[in-house]
């Protein structure tokens, strides 16, 4: 999410979520902290969505919860955007549909939309002009000289924008570490070719729901060499729908048939594509690879392509896939073996041409991780863009623009939120910090009764474990630490024992130096003392 | 772990671990499940061990604790596992060094070891005479024609058995993916050379502390350059002080500085080797890193080089680091960006010139996951080895030979045994599936008090919850559930409330319902109830 402000004028360019790490345990996704934005929701005039991936419209429904404002993007984003705020009970929001080099004037700011090339049809980048001069955003991009619908990115803008002269350019940066160029997205249809010529069993595709070229490709190569086509899963099947209804897919009469027909044909007669090339584990893919699926089981001669970049640190998961896909009999193609896959992204040489077309004054790279950043930057510096003129910017930094200068000016409240499930909003790094050792070494409770008066001991201690040793099989531990406990109780004075906290305290700390110096754990302790 | 069996007569070749998924939280690492041996420990002969990485080591100390039987290996090897023995206190295990070309004779095995080139020094294959015929192990290999310390792989003796006559091939298939050859070990002193030649600053190499050779050209390239070599970290100390002793290292005079030196050199005068190119929490990367190392602070003008794979699963973990450092200034190179990493493990081309010289009769891949077996295998298919003679085996698996065939035949207990600190011995699933729901919704602790006799309450329901909300923050939830609670109990009858097993069922299902309903949760709820 990127805010652009002039005075009293505030717009949104994407709101995005990203997909959790390791050590944010049990989070659905992450979305940006947008008080700032709530704090001046009377400025906020319009949101702007490049192109429909999650990690451009992902927090829309969250966004457009607290502040009602219209939102602007082409048919095909727009299309995915609706089915997305639909799930959220948000129908009623403004959606206002953009064409590729229309302009809109929203406040101080007139916003021409660019069409470039991605891994998802429709994408755009934005020429901002500013009563301060041009700023351009390319979104997210790759020059693909041969895209699947012909539609070219509209380089004659972005080199206009840089006759013109433009003040500041934020690029997309997610391959800055790549060389090269990025691969067109028609080279994956030599693949399929080749997967389609070379296998005369089942072919099952998996790949991104929002690739509508990727899926264009393989209805393409099926209808040439005879096959009907299957799509499975909720999101593709949507996806697909709201493609074909606004013109952005082909599909021949009588090719795509229901998942009840699969049984009807031959197996050289069948595609299915569908999701889950993540390795994510209730998409249909996983399903089929555990045998849970209903409909589709694994025999000898399918042919399993994962059409998608494994992303890091889900390469376990898929890895696994891949292993039971195997272990059914069938042949699986993935990025490593086989060009089933294209980056959407600009790598370097393009990256270099984009700063050569716009030759902007300042520079900001844009999307991916502070190393891509940097090596974006590093580029740019190559390129003859002074140091002091590049700007490398951290979540809620705030780049100031004047008549003289550009100038990093503070920063804003600008976190991330943890959602999970329903929104009942963030989830506080304490939990995540308690999840996080619940889920190293377990937990285990101390259970104690006393008497409130006296400080005797009516029943306990009793020890309740989670996640630490199974009890049947360790009772030895087990009965080791009562002893322990038993016995610690029984060296205190009457005094501690009146003092629940006190004794809590002493409990704990006994138990915890015990467990790490014989067992090497450290499981969350909690002593319930109940005073009667 | 691989067993070979003749009669009487067991010999194991490597014990390794494993480290663990995503899914097995807090456990440190995975051994095999020995019971078969340790069912027929008085057949146990001999261990050998091929080389001295974690996964062909690591679970030794485990096998000797239970079988008392001398280990076979080279003198890199046995010294780095001689040091894991010592941390076990197994010093009086019985080490018999072997130089490659020797023969011993174990019960009804003759075994060679036979030369291997690899990521670390001294790597063996064998080469096992039984009575019903050959059987060729390669151990981790590739095929590196200059290696760093000019010892070529035994080629020779690899045709020799070809000559022969094999009935048996087991060969590495980690790399059965990738085309073409892996590149030599030397090809990273070219990279080295670059950096070195090109920074001025400090420059910090990260690698594994078991790879001798990458230690030994960063050595080399920092003396070409007049730099001081500092040693960072207790295995990279440990391993190189091995490795020298036994003079699989050369270090000249006055190279090798302590870490107490660094204040007194000059930026350009400095290398500081070092561990923890996975990302590892704890190690000395990692807290330079996040600027939690007392002695190393990163500066403007610093280069670290991350010379190691990036292992699938950590890639996440290798960016943090990357970006911190990034941010901290220094400059930062890793196999994405620059060659400084090949790897140990031979790829299509080499494992083809390995099935070519060896021309067994039965193949088995050995080594990798599922999916490199079957991609070794197809390999073995298209040069001419009957599909019917190969065999992909899953842990546990029994192949058996006889003079006249190969054939799978049962399999014996072999599963994963989870270490998670010191040997308490296995972490039962059912205590890995509490930590999984633990981590994913925390938990959630319902107290209640009751008098036995009347079933009258006396205090609570209390709520004690962790990882799940945060209790200050989310009064208003955990008042909800109390309420929810306390209605429920006083609509039950007597009779319910002084069977405390039902109560507690009642209980689990009212608020586990209503947490699904409400948020969308499902932490593990335990219900205590103290009976006085």
């Amino acid at each position: 999410m990127t805010v652009f402000e002039y005075n009293n004028d505030i717009i949104v360019v994407d709101a995005g979520l990203m997909f959790p790490e390791e050590d944010t345990l049990g989070v659905d996704f992450v979305i940006p902290d947008m008080t700032y934005l709530i704090n001046n929701r009377d400025k906020v005039k319009a949101v702007i969505i490049t192109h429909g991936h999650e990690d451009h419209t992902g927090a829309l429904p969250f966004l457009l919860k607290e502040i009602d404002v219209p939102v602007y993007g082409t048919p095909l984003t727009l299309g995915l955007v609706k089915e997305k705020l639909r799930e959220h009970k948000l129908e009623d929001a403004e959606l206002i549909p953009v064409m590729p080099r229309d302009t809109v004037r929203i406040g101080a700011f007139s916003i021409e939309f660019v069409r470039v090339t991605h891994s998802i049809v429709d994408g755009v980048g934005l020429g901002i002009t500013t009563p301060l001069g041009l700023v351009v955003h390319t979104g997210d991009f790759k020059l693909d000289p041969t895209p699947v619908d012909g539609q070219l990115m509209d380089f004659h803008r972005f080199a206009e924008y840089g006759e013109r002269g433009t003040l500041l350019l934020l690029s997309d940066s997610t391959n800055a570490e790549k060389g090269g160029f990025t691969y067109s997205e028609k080279e994956v249809r030599r693949a399929f070719e080749d997967i389609f010529s070379n296998n005369t069993g089942r072919i099952i595709i998996a790949t991104f729901a929002s690739n509508i070229h990727r899926i264009q490709q393989a209805i393409d190569v099926a209808v040439k060499y005879g096959r009907k086509v299957i799509l499975c899963g909720r999101s593709i099947v949507s996806n697909t729908q709201i493609a074909l209804s606004l013109g952005y897919l082909r599909i021949p009469k009588d090719t795509w048939l229901k998942l009840e027909d699969l049984k009807n044909l031959q197996d050289h007669e069948a595609v299915i594509i569908t999701t889950g090339s993540q390795g994510e584990p209730m998409s249909v893919l996983s399903r089929i690879a555990t045998d849970e699926h209903k409909q589709i089981k694994i025999k000898e001669g399918d042919t399993v392509v994962l059409s998608a970049k494994m992303i890091p640190g889900n390469e376990r998961s898929i890895g696994k896939i891949i292993n039971h896909l195997f272990r059914r009999g069938a042949s699986v193609i993935y990025e490593k073996v086989s060009e089933v896959h294209v980056s959407g992204h600009a790598s370097k040489e393009e990256l270099k041409l984009m700063l050569n077309l716009i030759k902007p004054k300042y520079f900001m790279p844009v999307h991916g991780e502070y190393r891509h950043l940097i090596y974006h930057s590093m580029l740019a510096k190559k390129m003859d863009i002074p140091k002091e003129n590049i700007f490398i910017m951290k979540n809620g930094d705030v780049l100031e623009l004047s008549d003289s200068e550009a100038r990093k000016s503070g920063n804003i409240n600008a976190g991330r939120i943890y959602i999970d499930g329903k929104g009942y909003g963030d989830v506080e790094e304490m939990v995540l910090r308690d999840r996080l050792r619940l889920a190293h070494d377990g937990i285990v409770l101390i259970l104690l009764a006393i008497e409130k008066v006296t400080g005797t001991i009516i029943s306990g201690p009793e020890i309740i474990s989670r996640g630490f040793v199974f009890e049947d099989a360790s009772q030895e531990i087990i009965s080791n630490v009562k002893e322990l406990l038993t016995s610690t109780i029984s060296g205190l004075e009457r005094e501690l024992l009146s003092d629940s906290s006190l004794l809590k305290a002493k409990l704990r700390s006994t138990l915890k130096k015990y467990l790490r110096d014989t067992m090497e754990r450290r499981p969350m302790i909690m002593p319930i003392i109940i005073e009667v």
